[in-house]
């Protein structure tokens, strides 16, 4: 439901450009071909074009791929509002899948819902575009981890 | 935890066929170069190598790669229990990322927990593999819809 | 995140007559002291003054009873779309826990994201009241299945 | 799925105690009229008898109290494994409600899954007993934080 964050202000005055780097470095987003759509404090969004190859038996974008974008999208989300210097790894996260996943063109929007030194909790929502129409085919919500960079080691936790 | 499914039988004397062609019919698993690795009732492995091209930003499997596995192997571990010419959607799934999935090949192991007309609720385990280790990485659990072929229209809910 | 489902209408006239008379019937709600406080279509509220026999070790409201009432909400949320002589039960849901549950009432407010002829899925945020302020303590996501009242028997799938 | 914590050892050779005096001190579980079980390092079952002031509207137990046991003894079962001095808190949970939870008495179970210096995401079956059956009826699968103990203030994030 409504994120409580509006009119938010980063710690990091670089987030959008550290968004964008860290962004160009998923290798699996070049692979889907996904993009980053917007980047403002607490809120992110990733968009995907439909193509035959990511799609499951019934032709739908599959799971996974609709996961993935609204996973980077709370990560990125969540970054927005951590100091320079910080990393971010997913701990968990929950999607419905509400309808099948038709369209030209995903959107996965990502807000924040609360944001904590160490946890963020983030919920997604994600969007099938055809034509003129828009509709919501899953939501994610999600918690994401703060890492101080320099012990970004192998243990998240 | 443990399933409570042991021994099981399908009710589709072709289920290991009609799983195979499903899961060839999925062109993302083509794209990440996931394959099947065992079909029994109740019980559905699939199996990715790493590739660089499918990582984050540190060089881990990403996400939405690992969800891609273990929701597949969600659905088909629950269509070996299905009549013949059902159908499975997901309806939602929750995961758990215990550590970096950092390995040379995964497995995501499902394991029907409760079959029922309608709804089947699965687990499953992914895990990376190096060398002679073992680590379980990400933990699934989800719920699958039985949809009935003819009617596998837009609404499969 | 945001409700798809504005100015709904239910197809159950007496929707809030039978909400009514279900929880009227759920013990528990009675044992907690937890009352309706709204119910219109696609969105319900539900309102629980603290007390001290309902905490955890902290003395913060337990997530047990935060669960409690937040399900009831979305239950009865999806319920309100339904038709008349409609069931509801749960399905599955997810819960994350924000902050402390510290107040003197909290309110559960579940609102239907996507209704379906058989499963409705709803999401809910449970406030804490203190004083003037209302604080986000807790947001559910979840999934809810309509049951035709005449074989609401054993078996909900 | 399997835990994979076997023949563990405790760093708090308190735990048991310290999980008793803990639970002791949760009205909630007094007021539900739940006990402990078994607490073993990793492991932590917390029994229910039924009661029909615990029901929702079809007589079966409500999804708060499956939901209340089944989240403290996943709690406890994170906190055996945590050293002296620490507190623990829920940080989110997922339940799939897998059958109606019918029976004369309720055993959650809550196994450690992985346990981090920070984070430990548990599982928890939850059973129902009736004359000599046992009937899975509920799974949950949680992530727990750890709490120094000095610092267990407001913010558990």
């Amino acid at each position: 439901m409504g994120s409580e964050l509006a009119h938010l202000k980063s710690p990091n005055p670089n987030f959008a450009d550290d968004v964008r780097r860290s962004f160009a470095q998923q290798p699996i987003m070049n692979l889907l071909g996904a993009s980053l759509a917007l980047v403002e404090p607490g809120v992110v969004e990733i968009a995907l074009p439909y193509r035959a190859d990511l799609a499951q038996h019934h032709g739908y974008l599959h799971a996974g791929a609709v996961t993935a974008i609204a996973d980077s999208a709370c990560g990125y989300a969540a970054y927005t509002l951590m100091p320079a210097g910080s990393d971010v790894l997913s701990v968990e996260f929950k999607v419905n899948l509400l309808r099948p996943a038709q369209g030209e063109m995903f959107v996965a929007r990502a807000e924040v819902i609360k944001a904590g030194r160490t946890l963020t909790v983030v919920s997604a929502d994600v969007f099938a575009l055809a034509g003129y129409t828009k509709t919501l085919v899953a939501t994610m919500q999600g918690t994401m981890i703060r890492i101080v960079r320099a012990s970004s080691s192998a243990d998240h936790s």
